[in-house]
């Protein structure tokens, strides 16, 4: 009974914040919502677990359910689907207080209204340990306007959109804050925001797909796991320069506190939930300048860094990320 | 690492056991999966947590996988909805033995062939309990083959699919074996059964759609709260005889043992996952008829028992459930 009332107040919330796109025919309070489709449906399903992906003293509880909904967005940012609905299953411990339940539900649904998706449906159930499980649904008209992992081809360009290592520096300062000496308070709190607020590169990815685009991953992982993907599903080798990938503003000082290449950090940290695109060569022009013409130039502006390209795999070699000027340092992390 | 090899293993086991429906163009390996959509889709995110909905030392990791998933798909069956597409996020502990987690996989798998869905995409995490969060998708080409729970109107009939109360009967077994005293080994194991791997009414759900059901609701928290929630949205009172709930064989004896009326337990038990629907009078002869040519007649079929009707809220009370022969028995239940 605790578990009902708690959902009908998190009706009430939601009927108020977030009203359902007109797409949506029947959304919270029965067995299933009911959405009218478009051509296909882009489907992911993501679960963030308390002590493994995130701890519940560190993030405040709206920042919990953003950045559970938000990491499954980027899946479909990850596609170039058109965000639709998001799904989302909650597990809170019995001692939750309901106003943080309100919370953790208000800032999944905001930042899915943020990207254009609708907070459609939903469970809670009792759990030892706070679970945010979402499951998000985009939509295409046709799946030709979709990327997959697999298609990069022997001479396409390699980009990577924003800036890199700003979630785990952020994570770096929540767990040791001494490791921010050196950092003005304004760095200290962006780097935080990109640990708990990711935004899903939407956007960008539908852009990418509109000009070409070959192949496309969002980075969780860090882009030297998830570059690999794109390696081992298109059978090619992507060779990336390590000093060339975009460092989030802030990222040097962590790595220097925790004694790490900067370099290798922002490429294994993760959790930045930018974008990795493979583009043909003969692309790059019209993508650069669509790129800059929706995101503009300015130096705060949305960036899209181009850091390496597509090759054949050699002989020997297998399939997966080489940086060149890295030599083994990341060998750990490419296999 | 561990987790993308346990997913790797998984993918291998779903590509052999269960390949995707080719409406799947793209499933397990990428961002999202794609799926050609239908006109409407319908859609139900559900949590299963080793403590709370199930213990692991009580289920088989199939069952496990199993119930978590047809529970979800009875929420399709309540839509009157085609089963399209399962997606599984998983959280296991670090200890479990990965066949232990395949396991889980296949009975997923296989209650979602057995009712023509595919399981198309997935989530494994870590987490201190075994949690498993199924979302499911159906698909309808018209909005009217779906039904709600809003729309019982006074006059209509009540009935219930198959029957109620072996569910909790099972789970009594397990938790105090003494209960079994009287019952044969194939009752106990039939009672195990509809605890442990409950059959979604899909083809039930569909056939009492496409023969006028007003309103439908599938049986989680058992008949006494999930007819409630019948009467509440439609703003009607459901007026039902408990004698004429149809109980599953063995339950008396397995109340009995717990000293509770039996139409008690199998009003409030819960978890049988059968239907319970509402029906305008004037369409009773042509279910019953339908009925029986889809499912038979014959002791052992599946039945449809008629126990109540829909009136108008009368003066002073509230929508909702009574009990016409229990007096205030259930009145906690009913509130």
């Amino acid at each position: 009974v605790r578990e009902l009332e708690l959902i009908a107040a998190l009706e009430g919330v939601l009927s108020q914040a977030a009203p359902p796109h007109p797409r949506v025919v029947r959304w919270l309070g029965d067995d299933a919502a009911v959405v009218r489709a478009a051509g296909y449906a882009v489907t992911s399903i993501d679960s963030s677990v308390d002590g493994v992906h995130f701890r519940v003293g560190e993030l405040s509880w709206e920042e919990i359910g953003h950045r559970a909904t938000a990491s499954a967005l980027s899946d479909l940012a990850a596609m170039a689907a058109r965000p639709g609905e998001v799904y989302l299953a909650v597990g809170l411990p019995a001692e939750t207080d309901p106003a943080d339940a309100l919370a953790l539900v208000t800032g999944a649904a905001q930042v899915a209204g943020r990207h254009g998706a609708t907070l459609a449906g939903g469970d809670v159930s009792r759990s030892p340990v706070v679970t945010v499980t979402a499951t998000v649904v985009g939509w295409a008209e046709d799946p030709g306007q979709l990327v997959g992992r697999d298609g990069a081809r022997p001479g396409d360009l390699v980009a990577v959109t924003g800036a890199l290592g700003g979630s785990g520096a952020g994570l770096t300062l929540l767990e040791d804050p001494r490791a921010a000496d050196g950092l003005s308070d304004e760095q200290v709190a962006r780097l935080h925001r990109r640990y708990a607020r990711p935004q899903p590169r939407i956007a960008a990815g539908r852009l990418l797909s509109a000009h070409g685009a070959t192949a496309l991953i969002d980075i969780s992982d860090g882009i030297a796991t998830d570059a690999r993907h794109l390696g081992v599903a298109g059978e090619v080798s992507l060779v990336l320069e390590a000093e060339a990938l975009p460092r989030e503003d802030g990222v040097d000082a962590v790595a220097a506190a925790l004694r790490t290449d900067p370099r290798v950090f922002a490429a294994t940290a993760g959790e930045d939930y930018e974008l990795c695109v493979c583009v043909p060569a003969a692309s790059r022009a019209l993508v650069q300048e669509a790129w800059e013409d929706r995101f503009g130039s300015a130096s705060d502006a949305l960036a899209l860094t181009w850091i390496g390209r597509v090759t054949e795999t050699g002989s020997g070699s297998v399939p997966g990320v080489t940086f060149s000027d890295l030599g083994d340092t990341l060998s750990g992390f490419e296999h």
